[in-house]
């Protein structure tokens, strides 16, 4: 109890909890870690998969950075008014299922909780790579480092919310600074003809430039706009009035990420940049821009620190996510549960396990796991998107034709992106979300449906209680005398009634022996002697169970098992292994209850 | 149970027990297998250290054997006076704790529970050295084969003993038989001069020929000695009058040990044969002398036959032994106790897991496993002897100068051998017995410790006992209103007395609801509520039970838990997270008990 204090902090009160509200600028350095981080691997992505044609094809990056960056501009107005809408918090899954029904909401809920585990880590998997780049004696580690940075982010979410904002500004703030430091010197270089490093040898192609190729550095690109529905969903933590506060910063980020992505794809461009295997592209700009100073060594933190804060958000997220299906019977009930300190431990938990298996799975490779992510975060925002749609011609109100078109321009956008990325990356490991997406929604429906059984069954509806509660015959098997066996007949007897003490002859002498004892000891309870011709203990006690069953139909039978607690782990090797056999004979016979009563042994 | 019925065979009653009685020729052959086994890698062993100085060093082998012969007759003697002292069967524990204390008896248990387990892991390891042999295409295997033996092993003896007499007679004859002809053909080739194969080419020394090497080979052989004792400890099974018909079979056993074992070595010498590592010595034997035909792999399946029987040996011994340590309070108690079908079963699952741990740690290799072996046994027979030695000197009796001058002369013969073994085998393993030794012996006392501390802490001596059972307060944390709870409610009810329901109020709007539904439902019962201002349940739940608990201080407290037991096993996910906690948070309160109460759903 002291250590878990200690490791996940004093829990919050309900009043507490709202009172924890963000200003502006917090919140955008808190929200917008997930969509910014994402420039810091986005632009390389592209790049890999141009490269496959040759350097002459590297050029095509600045179009597809272009249509991305209208992707942004699209789903930026499509969000804000998600957030006016549903000031609340309005998740693709809350969305999609008020708007289109069940069945798109599981799909976007599953699409969701498949994110989360990808965010933490793929952002980690980069967060990790922008430490190895600037130290490449860590390159071998970098799974481990990623373990560890999982195990921190997971204990802190533990610990809850609260600190975050405080924390979280920094790291983002220092990002951005830097990162639009390194662009605007390395475009004020290229403007004012500073000579560049010479230009790297030109790789010849392997593929031709077809307009799959194109398509699937689209897709690659399209991570770039991972995370950007993060504020919509985080509305309730931002300052009254919070729907326009929320807007407001919607656009500061939109115009932020739109500029870092577009700035590094001009100048890996105009650099002649390739990406390579040790070093992220992002490392290759900020290294060729400010020389490999101090201030690149900051660089490479501030987006190893947005990047780890990016992982954060997803468990912000994916445990609010989780108890909202739970409260609809999807997920198990538990989870929905407040833990301690506001913070929902089951999720956070799961979330952890999950992304350090994926991390162990793809050996910390952030270029593997990127097939993987988008499909999902563009499957849920066009699900979304198409929500919203329903949502204006559902409701109406003022000017819904024009926000209905808004609307529909993302789902649109978003849901073409989804089928081209989910085409081009299919073989790539997209394939593993398409199927595990149906899985979910199976065991999501699974789920409610035992719950659903489960109520009906223990529904009070058609039971007829007895009008006095049934009689109680109590039996507790001996195997001689102390005290514990002592202690618990004394419990036994205030249990009143049908009492009655069970032993097993295993040996004439010893029964006899056990006879005596029982004179002097056994208050006037019945001592019941069981032959047992296989000197077996357990099978003449069931068999007497079995028959006192019998004779009193539709009573209880209590079994009291006398049990003897060290104190020390080793020593329960030592005894307890018979009430162990019986209450494993007994655990799936109805009316029967098995009571321990334990004697706890002392040290010495 | 079925399954287990299946596996294991129907139970034996005490009376069947006393049956199982082995006429001399059957009793032979089932307490042969061990000693007379070990004649298979003895020799080998022997030649292995010899050849270190060279193919010349060789013919010291049969120096060595004849020694070992001695040693063979020296004990055998010993032994026969050890089945005439103590019919009822003269272990080396028994033998040692009645004569020399309670100190070397333990030493003697330590080395005999490791020794059982090395005979399970030598004796299938050679034996499947003998199929492999045969079939060098298994050799790879042979870790997977010896794993497949223990399993067969462990299966049948949880069965019971009584077939074994029966089918244990025949491979020990096809043994002797199979044997006995090669060496009868082999001698008789030498001897008429029968040209025998190209002797192969000689092997350059890498050791000079010293003392200690010729000490070393020594102590190898030794191993031929491991089992002899078996007859003494197995003395109750055979016919009336059990000790002379014990004592008999006990100098034919050692006859036929002397035999074998002597003219195998004789036979290696004038094949100039050397050990190899694809095939056993006895195996090259084998086909020097009787070609490579069927009478050749009749004589390598008896040898797997006679080697797996040894191992089986084993696991009459261990259990017999970990029972009467358990029995002396120095093993859990639970061994002692004798299973279904007379076996003892907790031993036999032990004795099989640490033999098949030996086994993979060695990878089936008889050579290596070695070295760990013979130490154990001759400071068994060491200790056992000099037990014998103090029972003359304490009993006397007719003719008993004469009976303790043999037992001495064992006891200085196998004390010696066991300080040469311990020295010259110290390097190659038998250091790893010298220190588990004293590790078993104290884990013995300790145990013993412990249980003679709980005997006194639940001993009725200084128990007061309250004049009437103390008054049981019953509390019944709940969540709302079901079947379960009702159940659980109607059970808690007839416990009679103090009766409180209990609900944590962690939402007003259904705290109401709760309310009314209890005026329906309740029966009576208060139902307490608890405020819960961080929306957790178990911590003012416990608090309560802590207030009560202060409150009625020498009462029983005791929490009934409704319980939903699902049908299917992962729907316990879904479920009873709670009470799980609970029962965690209570296990070590003193004077609370918990009472599930389960309410089965069904299947659907």
């Amino acid at each position: 109890m002291l250590l878990k204090r200690w490791l996940i902090g004093r829990p919050l009160t309900t009043a507490q909890a709202g009172h924890q509200r963000l200003a502006n600028p917090v919140a955008l350095a808190v929200f917008s870690s997930d969509p910014l981080s994402s420039v810091a691997y986005a632009t390389e992505e592209i790049l890999l998969v141009l490269v496959l044609a040759g350097t002459a094809a590297l050029h095509y990056s600045i179009g597809i950075s272009i249509v991305i960056v209208g992707l942004v501009a699209i789903l930026t107005a499509s969000y804000r008014q998600t957030i006016y809408a549903y000031p609340s918090g309005g998740g693709a899954y809350v969305v999609a299922k008020s708007n289109l029904g069940e069945a798109p909401g599981l799909v976007a809920a599953a699409a969701l909780l498949i994110d989360y585990v990808l965010t933490v880590a793929v952002s980690v998997a980069a967060g990790i790579a922008a430490i190895t780049s600037a130290v490449p004696e860590l390159h071998d580690h970098r799974v481990a480092l990623g373990l560890l940075a999982i195990a921190v982010l997971t204990l802190g979410n533990l610990r809850g919310v609260r600190e975050s904002g405080r924390i979280f500004a920094v790291p983002t703030y220092m990002f951005v600074g830097s990162l639009g430091l390194v662009i605007l010197v390395g475009l004020g270089r290229v403007l004012f003809g500073v000579p560049l490093e010479p230009p790297l040898p030109s790789v010849p192609a392997v593929e031709g430039l077809t307009l799959f190729l194109l398509l699937r550095a689209f897709s690659s690109g399209c991570t770039a706009l991972t995370g950007i529905e993060v504020i919509s969903n985080g509305v309730p933590a931002f300052r009254d009035p919070v729907s326009k506060n929320a807007a407001t910063t919607m656009i500061w980020m939109a115009a932020i990420l739109g500029s870092l992505f577009l700035g590094l794809t001009l100048l890996a461009h105009f650099y002649g940049l390739v990406p390579s295997e040790e070093e992220t592209l992002i490392s290759q700009i900020a290294r060729t821009s400010l020389g490999g100073g101090v201030l690149y060594y900051f660089m490479q933190l501030a987006t190893m620190l947005i990047l780890i804060l990016a992982a954060n958000t997803s468990y912000n997220g994916f445990p609010r996510l989780a108890s909202l299906l739970a409260r609809d019977s999807f997920l198990p009930h538990q989870m929905r549960n407040f833990g301690d300190r506001l913070a929902f431990s089951n999720g956070i938990l799961l979330l952890g396990a999950f992304a350090a298996l994926l991390l162990i799975v793809f050996r910390g490779d952030t270029h593997a796991l990127i097939p993987l992510y988008a499909v999902g975060v563009f499957l849920s925002f066009t699900l979304s998107q198409a929500g919203m749609v329903e949502h204006w011609r559902d409701r109406k109100g003022r000017g819904w034709r024009k926000k209905l078109v808004i609307n529909l321009t993302g789902a649109v956008a978003t849901g073409v992106a989804t089928v081209v990325l989910a085409m081009t990356k299919f073989t790539h490991g997209a394939w593993v979300v398409i199927i595990l997406i149906p899985i979910l929604i199976l065991m999501f429906r699974k789920i409610r449906w035992h719950y659903r059984i489960a109520a009906w069954q223990l529904s009070l509806d058609m039971y007829e209680r007895p009008p006095a509660p049934p009689r109680n015959t109590v039996v507790m098997p001996i195997s001689g005398v102390n005290r514990v066996v002592i202690i618990a007949l004394d419990y036994a007897r205030q249990m009143g009634q049908d009492i009655r003490a069970v032993y097993v002859d295993v040996d004439p002498e010893e029964t006899t022996r056990m006879k005596k004892d029982w004179e002097r000891w056994g208050a006037g309870v019945p001592l019941v002697i069981l032959p047992s011709p296989y000197r077996s203990f357990l099978e003449p006690f069931l068999a007497y169970l079995e028959e006192v069953r019998k004779q009193k139909p539709g009573e209880w039978l209590t079994v009291v098992l006398p049990e003897v607690l060290p104190a020390r782990w080793w020593e329960n090797l030592l005894h307890n292994q018979r009430p162990l056999l019986i209450k494993a004979a007994l655990l799936f016979k109805p009316r029967v209850i098995v009571t321990d009563v334990p004697y706890h042994l002392g040290l010495y």
